[in-house]
């Protein structure tokens, strides 16, 4: 906007105010983390804090709603145009595994679905949005279901089952671990949405799914999945 | 011990000193709660309290352990002799799942999986006992992989999708909604461990696992999956 340097971004500056104080409240907890506390750690005064937050509660809507943004950026907008809700849902798991291990903003993250501090109208707000999210996974496993694609289920209990797998990863994952964030995608993936035979996949052929038939009476699961889907 | 009447048992004190001090440590974070309000909310001077309770890190430690006493007791101790993997699985996570929604012990249970604010031993302590159930579900998925009653998982994957499926229930868990926790357990465990046709399943006739055959070639699981598996 002016012709004096480049000034730095407003937007850019009041995300990483969030991102900087979602990892000093993930350390200390909400409770044990101050403003004068977030401000030192941002390299800013109180009184320019308190120029971009109101004040705390604020501050946590304010990460949750962007946690929400990146969410619905990296995962939702990624996968809600795909038309078999299988392969959707099969999609989703990996973008939203894949957002907990390596996001740059795992905090922001884990804040979001940790904490439920905020009260109020801004509790209302930021669980209308996370419910967006469950319906969206409600309506693809009772369509997965419908067209017999999955074992039955009711859609409440697998939108929740998928969450928890996804989101429990923050307590484990270790970046330097023996699983790379890649084979826990496939892994998961696999094991709730394992690739069987589909009738009348849509889609190209270099995108269709592998065509898994399991033999009569045999045992187990197929041992063939290698878990090299890439949505 | 004494002819005088009922001494209070210095045991069931103790145990009711951790649950209070874990539903307020639960609604007001570790953090935000002191031992003041908790001897108040226990009806207690703090000085009484400090005679059970050294210091706020031993209390959430004494939580943290008596939480895994009551994980034991109510569920690994349940299962730990069923033989056949594929059902030791499905009771665990039954048993797991009811611990979870129904525990009057809820708060202490959640702390349990919540809280990382034990540093040093007595946090190595508490990791220890955990990783020895992680340690028990591990060996379950492997067994029942190598018998090909599940589908081909790397362990890991296999016990934290199980955890976390099963831990992330305190979330969104109402006792008066839609689902009942049995509905819930039912669920989850046929979702993870579908009832197929087992090679050789040791037990009785009234207690073998349904014979869920899957013909060749259809695009779907089993209809036939009722839930009604009562370990």
């Amino acid at each position: 906007m002016t012709h004096t340097g480049r000034k730095p971004d407003e937007g850019e500056r009041y995300r990483a105010i969030l991102e900087t104080a979602a990892r000093l409240i993930c350390e200390r907890g909400y409770e044990g983390t101050s403003m004068q506390e977030i401000a030192a750690a941002c390299r800013m005064t109180k009184a320019g804090l308190y120029h971009h937050i109101q004040n705390k509660e604020q501050l946590l809507f304010a990460i949750m709603n962007y946690g929400m943004d990146l969410f619905e950026e990296q995962v939702l907008s990624k996968v809600q145009d795909i038309a078999d809700p299988v392969e959707r849902l099969r999609a989703c798991m990996r973008h939203n595994i894949l957002l907990v291990t390596r996001g740059w903003s795992k905090e922001v993250i884990i804040i979001l679905h940790e904490h439920a501090t905020l009260t109020g109208e801004a509790r209302a707000f930021i669980d209308a949005r996370k419910k967006k999210y469950v319906d969206f996974l409600q309506e693809a496993f009772a369509q997965a279901a419908a067209q017999g694609r999955i074992r039955p289920v009711d859609p409440t209990i697998g939108a929740f089952s998928f969450l928890g797998m996804v989101l429990w990863i923050y307590k484990w994952f270790k970046p330097d671990g023996r699983l790379t964030d890649e084979q826990i995608a496939d892994g998961m993936v696999d094991l709730l949405f394992p690739q069987v035979a589909a009738a009348g996949a849509e889609g190209q052929p270099g995108t269709s799914p592998l065509r898994v038939v399991r033999p009569t009476g045999t045992t187990g699961p197929d041992s063939s999945g290698t878990g090299t889907e890439t949505p």
